[in-house]
């Protein structure tokens, strides 16, 4: 065999398979029409583009939290500790804790790999962190730290996917990391439905007869993920709801994969988010009983430290020969970034009442926190306000996920302009108000049915202009398209 | 299909496949002993471990460069650049760059998401100083940013690998991140031998041969890895060489894979770094002529700055539909660490000459490379000195590979130890003097041949100490297994 040019024909298929559209073609057009903007801030009936495709909240204005950053700042330049200005530029708690960390790392060298797993002083914190959190006992050794939670999620895949009779159980809509990282795994989505009619429920009888579907079509289904709180469903599981998810996975022999990374944002008071180890130890069941994946990321919560790349996947219930598998994968990247690794330590461990700077801290937190509630509902109501529109609670997570029911007409555009109806919907949208939200067919929606996803992130004094906006555009488009 | 429990005969055998000696069985024992020197100082006949087994410098206690660490101080915490305080700890050099890197990140948000390619100013910047180093043009649009160069290897991978029936040449002996990642991505590695004898010299008529072999056994070989300065062999290839290189993968379609992240690390002075992109161009060849991929790291050269994972590949003779499923693969993982961007984009433009730190900073970079080059001297001759030991020159990178010829009683002590004769050795070696290699099998080498890898990174002032240790096992071993 000839060697063969390179070409959309002869790359590997599973990458043309792979979908993003967090970051596809509505995004790709919305960085199109910036650079128009900048070049002839006239060009669009906009001034600027709005990016509520995506969870990235520091994009938005969003501050990080001083404590975080004065620790990483010390930490990167470590020479800082011994100068006495800095005493005056750094809360006390931020020095004492830099100093902390740095005493954890081998020689105080942060522009060293680490560990394959990270830093073990950094993993005896967050393990603590997890501890306190659940009231059950977490092990360092259990942690593995990494470049953001997608990496992780890849690892499992990786780990977990021989051929495309692997199949994973995904909800729909789901996150479509997970529909990426399976297709290019070469494994099979095996999706179950998330109820809309019952705020986004996650039912055990879906369950049982997607996974029954699957078998009898020669598929072995090996894990179920569930996104909680959702992604981009918003919804928060019930602990009765986890648990029966829990014995699912314990009868069915299937693998946990827990993604937990909005752990910290849930806005409506009768919810509150449980990790699946805190209710699975909760039922009694250890290590022997059921094979769990908690995934967690410094990218969300209320620091949102996207651009840091900080995260980390908690094991539990792996044999040690797989375990050491899975440390080789690990090895063969060497390490995640140590301040990504420094910060994950951070959000698992932030400051607590009585130190000095608890109170700032917590000022700062709250703010971010109670702001995206507000943010959450104000939007929610808007786009219940529309016609044609309806749009479940966000109870946690960054996201609404607003069905919207389009006129006929509107539909047959969509098929001329060779696109699907949401994507048409949220392309028209941005071409009229520079607001960029991410097509339901980017995460998947039961067939017949259509929604988009826009985050709750933009800054509070920017939201009533934002709803303005939207409603302005929704109005028109309908009355153009109306049947 | 039931669902099958997580064991290690169910988990993708390409995982099982892979191996990644560099954090291997030695490391791993390695980590144990440094666990029980913790518990009892006394417990191993040496005070402490000596990782000779990873480019790794920090952690063998060389110190960052210090306007690179205050440059990430001040972007990671920005409030800084408003305090008075701040002129009288950071150089008035690293504050401008500071100022000037927050100014081309959107918004100033360090902590947000940035392009999937990453933030398009550092690109310009990296693309300013590839053009400086090279005389031609280079494009911000080429530049990936990545966690370290190794996720960038992986992508391509990914992207070229279709089955077991695509193939990769690849030098033998070669860094594992390239066996590993073909072996996790299904292809088949197609080796090359270095010609240990000519200095690890890479002769054309060499992959020709191979070339052929793999073509006849029904291989579709697709592109050819190139390690420059080499890893582990460090050897520096001669621009003539480099010109039949690039000849041989434009004549046979194939994508060169140019490692390129010791660039920095040249100690000879009859030896120079040029970029396979330089070679091409200044042959002629444009974009159509030749596929060309550069990896580079800011985890080598003087900097050595592992821990920060930044990197990035620069891509070249692509076209724009198979690019787009790049940025796709680079996208599902939404960017790299933005402190390893900035970090790669000071790499790649570090202080000139006339700015107010340009001095200082020269100082620091002349020191490590000076005293690299030294250490890679002392130690070449202390192995050369050594019964049954050669060793070729360290003309760059970080690493020597001395070639060992073990007496047959050692090769029967190793095979009743279940072990290969290089690993024996360096288990032998750790055992006795705390000193970390790595098997020569765990890169490859040639049929017969021994080897193990060791860093030149331990400090100048320990070298005597270890080539002492060094020296006293190795007669010890002899003597033990002498025929």
């Amino acid at each position: 065999m000839a060697s063969t040019p390179v070409t959309r024909d002869t790359i590997n298929p599973k990458v043309l398979e792979c979908e993003y559209a967090v970051r596809g073609e509505i995004v790709i057009l919305a960085q199109k029409l910036q650079e128009d903007l900048k070049n002839n801030p006239k060009s669009q009936p906009f001034d600027e583009i709005l990016y509520c495709n995506i969870g990235n909240p520091q994009s938005l204005g969003q501050k990080p939290i001083t404590f975080f950053r004065e620790v990483l700042a010390l930490c990167d330049h470590p020479a800082l500790l011994d100068k006495s200005e800095t005493h005056s530029l750094f809360s006390a708690d931020s020095i004492k804790r830099a100093s902390q960390i740095l005493s954890q790392i081998p020689g105080q060298a942060t522009g060293a790999y680490s560990h394959s797993q990270g830093v073990k002083g950094l993993r005896d914190t967050i393990a603590a962190g997890i501890e306190a959190r659940d009231g059950f006992p977490a092990d360092p050794n259990d942690i593995f730290l990494t470049d953001g939670a997608s990496p992780a999620v890849h690892m499992m895949m990786q780990l977990l996917i021989r051929s495309e009779k692997d199949g994973i159980l995904c909800p729909i809509p789901q996150y479509p990391l997970y529909s990426a990282s399976i297709a290019l795994h070469g494994g099979t989505l095996v999706p179950y439905y998330l109820d809309e009619a019952t705020g986004w429920g996650l039912e055990i009888s879906e369950l049982k007869k997607q996974l029954e579907t699957a078998k009898s079509k020669g598929i072995c289904v090996r894990a179920l993920v569930v996104i909680n709180p959702g992604n981009p469903t918003g919804q928060v599981l019930a602990e009765n709801n986890q648990k029966q998810i829990v014995d699912f996975c314990k009868t069915e022999g299937l693998v946990l994969l827990a993604d937990e990374v909005y752990q910290e944002n849930v806005y409506v008071p009768d919810k509150k988010f449980y990790s699946f180890k805190k209710v699975a130890r909760s039922m009694g069941y250890g290590e022997k009983d059921i094979t769990l994946v908690s995934f967690q990321s410094v990218s969300k919560g209320y620091y949102g430290e996207c651009g840091k790349r900080g995260g980390y996947m908690e094991i539990t219930g792996f044999s040690p020969e797989v375990r050491e598998q899975i440390y080789k994968l690990a090895s063969v990247n060497l390490c995640s970034n140590i301040s990504g690794q420094i910060l994950a330590s951070l959000v698992m461990s932030p400051p607590k009442a009585g130190d000095q700077c608890y109170e700032s801290y917590s000022a700062e937190k709250n703010a971010i926190l109670s702001s995206l509630a507000k943010r959450a509902q104000q939007l929610e109501h808007a786009l219940n306000g529309l016609e044609g529109v309806s749009c479940n609670r966000a109870e946690g997570a960054m996201y609404l996920f607003p069905r919207i029911e389009l006129p006929k007409k509107a539909v047959e555009a969509a098929k001329g302009a060779k696109t699907a109806p949401d994507t048409f919907y949220a392309r028209r949208l941005l071409n009229a108000t520079g607001i960029v939200v991410v097509p339901g067919s980017g995460f998947g929606q039961a067939a017949g049915t259509l929604h988009f996803r826009c985050t709750i992130l933009p800054q509070e004094d920017r939201i009533p202009a934002i709803i303005s906006r939207l409603t302005k555009f929704h109005e028109a488009f309908m009355k153009e398209f109306r049947d």
